[in-house]
Formats: structure tokens, sequence, C-alpha cells
């Protein structure tokens, strides 16, 4: 009842998950379903036959059931992405692309100019394009017009597990797209962090770090699994404003009902 | 198998739920089932028998199958809370207090000195005491020495919504009282809120107008639960490291595993 | 001793102000003294004769002895932006141009595609540019290479007054652009806000709202001068590490020296 | 014209300065002359004559021309505590005292009831009592009808540098409290965290570690003297009110005088 909508499908879960830096493949497979997640991530170098294991990793992931979600982590030009990207659709059978422009190398975030160009010109190729971007209202606006399927800001830099450093930005974000499909993605580090965003209103977060490299991943899968339904469902019902002051919740004076 | 033990019982929710500022009685019911709360809080001047309606109020809360915690709310000094406490153990069969002894009416902070000294007291009177107090830690230790069942330390003032002010401090707690049972109390607005402080490794959370005062207490309900989850899960589960720098979740050079 | 350089000239202060929203033009004067401000930024479009008032309120700013800043406010493309420097190079004399392009109404955040364009023509035109950007290191390298003079980031939306939103940003900025100069423009509305960046190592500050729209803005520009050089001394003395835990300032066996 | 009066004495300058840890005794005397100080704390302990050197370091702070406040670090409590601030009248002649009764010896953090109970008996036995306390706002209130010259809470754990953990609970003390002589005591790391609390409206800063742990305490010094004035100022002035949302500085139509 409470599905969304992106790339032309239904999904009931808002929790996208990456499939890099577990500990093993079975706890991959664990984390996989402990999480719920019907969207996988994977780097698409990864998926290239030629890359030893490759088949095996490919096929392993494709046993999962879920949705696949290619991405071009790794590369620095447009070019590059898009080349990628048709290899991808070559080879796996899907429009879908995670695109990932990076534009530094110590914080792994978009390149703007990178990111705008490849996004419209998959676009254009019939990609259905979840662009990875950082908490920039006007380069967010312009991929949303571009005609990406999903507006993918970051929270903080990839892997860092910061969680949110400008809620302000990205809250703004939401008020101004309303009508743009926004997942959070890079940065989270522990479930409150999804909590906090699904709580803005956006539609969906991708994590990969903070569920591989915790201690126990698969717990972990279940514990954002349930934060991002909690922030969901917190989002629906519709905080209490902040105050400045306290105020009682046992009134001592009068009945209540 | 994730359950917690206080005063001498088992508790599968870790959250606790006050019945206060509902829209109505059916609202709270629902709230209540949706929550999953094992125990609920209730102002005593609400279920003393000459305030009109208290006896049905009480029948009501008494049906919803819950453990009762009858607080001590609107009490100003321990004489007070004291003598409000043992009222209610004759009038309702229960040796569960919580005490609340404010000390500011801005604020409804606890009084540190009327508090530990009723606390002193209630323990000595064979009462379970839950002791809803600041988050100072030598006060804490001294009302955990002093053999409360629980501690209880505010987020923010009660009913502000603002979620923890001082994480520092109720981090601090939790690493300095590792034997006594912690549940954050008061000041709580949003689920990712109780995430955070689960994710410290608090022991449980009590609410009451997060709940109430959303615009849908029932789902809000549902969310806190979830949250509460979450957060234990990711406490459990063990976060990843926070990191200064990026790091790419998608290698791209060689196979993970 | 410890000037700064920009556009070829040598600057004692690192506060840049500007001339709008004050409450009177005695009160800019003042102001402007008691900030000792060496650099005053003013809206192009005042300072044009056709706008009534435009000659007598030009004639009172280049009274007060500044270097001049012409700005851009307002402008929405590259295009506009770039003919309006050309314009006010003619006008005044100066090849100074503080660069606006904004991409939002809402938030009046930079348009990254736009002032990347116009910063380059106007570098190639040989304009001493000073880019208004936001805390994006991708966008600001950019900018930084096309030869601006300055790189001005946004500590937060212009006006709001809501101090820095994202201090890992600009750290960030300031250590992988060691060879830029930085000042922080908009979003300051306390003295400490100021203080946090310099302590960055941020090269300048530049403010107007804050200054004009304080209840005293005279007082408060001194304020701000002061904690503008409080920070920068911060800075260069190096602030103790922060730690986790307390440590007795006062040690309380033997001596310390 | 902007003095403060505290314990009978009028002065100018707002900042306290602990005389520990520094790494020379020269040194601390150039950080004292660029403070600007004119109260220095000093333990008790290393001021007593059988503490070899004693005597020496007692004839250096004298020298400094400041007033002297002694410090009871190192007190666990109320009895340790008034037993040394008797001694120190004695042998020093002062019947100012910083009072520290340490609760914790992680945290550092005041004692509250062995605070408030020496606080009362010093106060009775005619000592100026300067209470190191944390920023518990009935605590505050119970040392200033006790009677206390300033009520000194804690902005973090001592040495910790962290800065200000619950300006919530400062602005609280500040606004609830108008009446009582405030100085933040503890926990500061850098310029712009001593600017964030005189702008809450504190009367004072007491420093040490952040001074002394500096890598050039005498330029630290000198930036904390200018943050501290820089935050009075800004209290003085008023700030602009925050906004949400931006707002233009540079009107574009129309002039503004």
């Amino acid at each position: 009842d409470d599905a969304w909508h992106v790339a032309g499908i239904t999904l009931r879960s808002r929790l996208l998950l990456g499939t890099s830096r577990y500990p093993s493949p079975q706890v991959l497979d664990d984390a996989v379903a402990a999480s719920g997640a019907q969207v996988l991530t994977v780097g698409l170098r990864r998926l290239q036959p030629e890359s030893g294991g490759g088949q095996a990793f490919w096929q392993r992931i494709a046993a999962l059931g879920c949705h696949l979600l290619p991405n071009t982590a790794g590369c620095h030009t447009a070019e590059q992405a898009v080349n990628l990207a048709l290899m991808a659709r070559e080879l796996f059978g899907t429009s879908w692309i995670k695109l990932e422009v990076v534009g530094d190398d110590y914080t792994l975030q978009p390149d703007p100019f990178g990111t705008l160009e490849a996004s419209a010109r998959l676009v254009r190729e019939g990609f259905a394009v979840f662009a990875y971007t950082t908490d920039d209202l006007v380069l967010a606006r312009r991929l949303h017009d571009a005609g990406v399927a999903a507006v993918m800001p970051w929270a903080a830099p990839i892997g860092s597990g910061r969680g949110p450093q400008n809620l302000h930005a990205l809250r703004t974000l939401r008020e101004r797209l309303p009508d743009a499909v926004l997942v959070v993605d890079a940065g989270l580090g522990k479930p409150s962090h999804a909590a906090q965003v699904m709580e803005l209103g956006f539609d969906a977060v991708l994590l990969n770090t903070a569920v591989a490299e915790s201690a126990d991943p698969v717990r972990m899968a279940a514990a954002f699994a349930q934060a991002v339904q909690a922030g969901r469902l917190g989002h629906l019902a519709g905080a209490m404003p902040e105050r400045d002051t306290a105020r009682a919740s046992t009134p001592t004076v009068g009945m209540p009902f």
C-alpha cells in the first residue's frame, strides 16, 4: 500500500543495496535476504566476462531475484560512463544504470558537469538513469529536467559513514523537487541516518558500506530495513512540532478526554 | 531472544508508552496496539477515584493488557512524590513507580536533590523505581547505587520533541553505567531520535508526546516501534567506523571475494 | 604582518562588507568604519546612472576609501552577468567583479554551469573574478583552474544567517585547494560563524545581512571584525586536539615546569 | 564601558585564565599578557609551601598583577574542598575560591551534591565562591540562591576541547538566571567556542587547556581574547534572526535608502 515507483516498476522495499565489500558471498546472500531489498547495485567492472570470477559473481547476484542496477563506479568522464553503460545493456539486458562520474578522488563526489552530460546522453539512448549526485539543488533540478529516473544525492562522502552532513540542503531538495524520485545514496553509517532522511520524505535510500562493513552485516541489513520503514512511516504520520520549551506530557489538571 | 529485564520481569518490547494527550480514547488504544508496548505510564492524578472519569480511564488502560507504570508527574518535592507513590500502591496494587520530581517549571527537568531523596525512600519502601533524571552521570550513578530499577535520562525537555541535545553525555552514561538499566525518557520527537539513542546501547525508550501529538498517532506509534528495533539491531550489529574521507564502496580493481 | 593577497593587491582586513539593507546611509558609513573593511561590494544595478539616486549612492561609497567590488546580484544567466560586468568596468573603472549567477530563486544558490561559464569568459576579458559558489569541491576546483581571483563558497543560503551548514565540506575545500584564495561568502549570521570558518583556514569572509540587519549594525560590524581576527589567529596558533574524555587542566601531582 | 562585576570588584576583561600545562613559565607569562586576563586561577596544591617549587611558582603568578583565584581541583568531597579553601585564605590572603568538587574521574564533572554543600558552607565562611558546575539549571539556581559569586557551568568535559555540547541548556541557563553571574568554565577548544557562549549572554569564560596546549599559546591567548570580545559585542548588538530561506542581500529593485 506504500509502494513507490521508479523507472516504470513498482517496489515495496525502499532500501537499495550494494553488493561490494562483504566478508563472503554467503554473507552477501544473507544480508540481501535480511534487507528485503528488491534492487541491487553492482559495479560493472566486476560483471565483465574478462574479469576472472565475473561470471560466477554475476550468476550469484542474478540468483538473488532482485532487479539489477549496474553502476559506473570508477568512471571519471561522461564518455567512460556512457560507454560502460552501453556495454552493460548489451551484456546484461537491462537499461537501468546507476551513473557515477567521479570528479574528485578524495571525496569521490560526482562531477556536476560530467554527470549532467552523461545523464542527458543516456536518457536519449533510452536508459533509466539513477544519477548519483551531490545535494546541489540546481544540479539536481537539471538532472530531473534531463529525464533521469531517480536523482540520488549523497548524504556524505561514499564510505564515510558520517550520515547527513547537510540536512538543510536535503530538506530543500525534497521540498523543491516534489515530483522527482529522490534516493539518498552514499554516506550513511547507521540506521538512524536512514531514518533521518526518510523522515524528510525521500523515496528511498541506497547503502553498501554501512551494511557490508558492519561487524554483523546480516543483522545490520535488517536494522536498516526497519529504520527505512520507521522513517517512512514517520514521514507519513507527520511529526509533532519541535518546541523550544518543555510541556508536560501528563497534564496535571483535568481529564484529557 | 533479545528480551530485556527490568524490575524483575522480562520484556520483549523496548518502547514504553505514555497515555496522555491522545485525540481520543480509541486512538490511544490503537496506538498502544501499534506500538507493541508492554508498559504504559499514566499520571497518578488521573487515576484517582475523586477525579471524575478516573475510574473509567483506569479500566480502559487496564484492558490494554500492559504493565502499568504510574507516574508522579506534577510533584515538586520528594515528599509529594513519595506520598503519591504510596497511595498508588494501595489503590492499584503495583509497586512500580515512575518517579518525577520536577525542579523547574520551564524545562520540567528533574530536581536532582528531590529525585535522589525520593528514590532512596521508595526503594526502602519496596518500590521498583523508574527514575526520571537528566543526563548527569554523577546523579545517574547515585540513583543506580540507591537501587532504582531503571535510570531514565532525558534526551531533551519533556514535550519539546527536539531529540538528543547532548549525545556525548548520553554515550558517556551508557559507557560508564554498563550494569544499569538505562531508558531514555523525554524529549524525543521523531523515530530517528529513538534509533539514535538505541544505537548507543540504551535499553529502551519512553515516549508520549511524539506519538500522541503526531498528526497520525497510530502510524507514528508503529514508526517508533520500528525505529527502536532498528536502533537496537544496529547496536547489536556494530556500526562501521566513521571515516573522514570517502572510500569507494565498489572497489574498481580485483574481485572482492 | 598577516596580510593576504587577492587580485594583485595586499589587504590587511579579512572582512569584506556588503553595502545593502542598512537602516540609513550614516549607519552604513559608520559600520564600514567599525568593520575595518578595505573591500566593499555593491550591487551594480544600484550604481547605474539611470537608477535615481544611483549617482549619489556611488559617490557616498567611493568616499569611504575602500576597494570597490561591484557584484552581479540578480543575474540568472552567464550572458547577463558578463554584460553587467563589462558595463561596470566601463562606468567605474574597475576590473574587479563579484560574480553571482543565481540558479534558484529560493536558495539564491549559484548556478554551477552559468557560474563556470561566466567565470571563464570574464577571466579571458581580463577581469579579476570573485566567484560566488556553493561548497562543491569539483566546481570550486574548476573555478580556480579557470583563473578566478577568489573562490567564494557559501556557508548557507544568502541572508539566512544560519551559519556553516556543512563544515566538513568547507574543511575539505580548504584542504584540497591550498593554493586558492578562499573567501566564505553568504549565510553567516553571528560573529562565531565567522570565527569558525576562519579557524578552518579560509582567507577571508564576506558579509552583508548579518551586519546590516543587526539591531545595532555598527557594533555588529566591530564584533565581526574581531571575530574574523580571532578565527584567523586561532588558525595560525593551532588548536588543541579535541578529546573524547576529560583531562584535568590542573595536574594534581607534581609541578608542571 | 562594558565592565562587569563579580565578587565585589569590577573587571574589563571577560576572559579568565588558568595557569597549568604551559610549556614554560615564560610562555605562561606571555600568554597571560596576550590574553588581557585580570583573573588567574591556579591549583591550590601547587601553591602549598611543602610542594617543592610552590613558592617560586606563586611569586611568579603574583608578579603578573592579576586577581588570584585559587581552585580546589582534585577534591572529591565537600569536606576536602572546604578545608583546602580555608587553608588558601590563610596562606594567600584571598577569600576567592574556585570550587571544584569532582564527582567522576572520567568526565571530571562536578558532584552536584558535594558542590552545593561546599558552596553553602564556604559562603557562610565569607568566601566569594566561583562554583564550577554542569549545565543543570536546577543545580545552578540552587548555587545562585546559596549566594555564590559566580555560577560556572561547563561547556564540555574539562580538557576535552569539544566546545559547547548542549547550547540549548546553556541558553536556558542564561535566560532563566538573568541575575546570576554566569561564566562558562571548561570544555572550550577554539576561539569560536568562546564567541558562541558569549553571544548567548554569558558574562565571561574561563579557559586553560585550549590556550596552554595550543601549538602557540601566546597567539592563542590573543585569539581567545578577541573571540570573547567579538561574542560579547555580538550579544550586545543583537543578531539578525535566523531564516529558513535565502533572501537577497542586494535588493534588485529600487533603492535602499
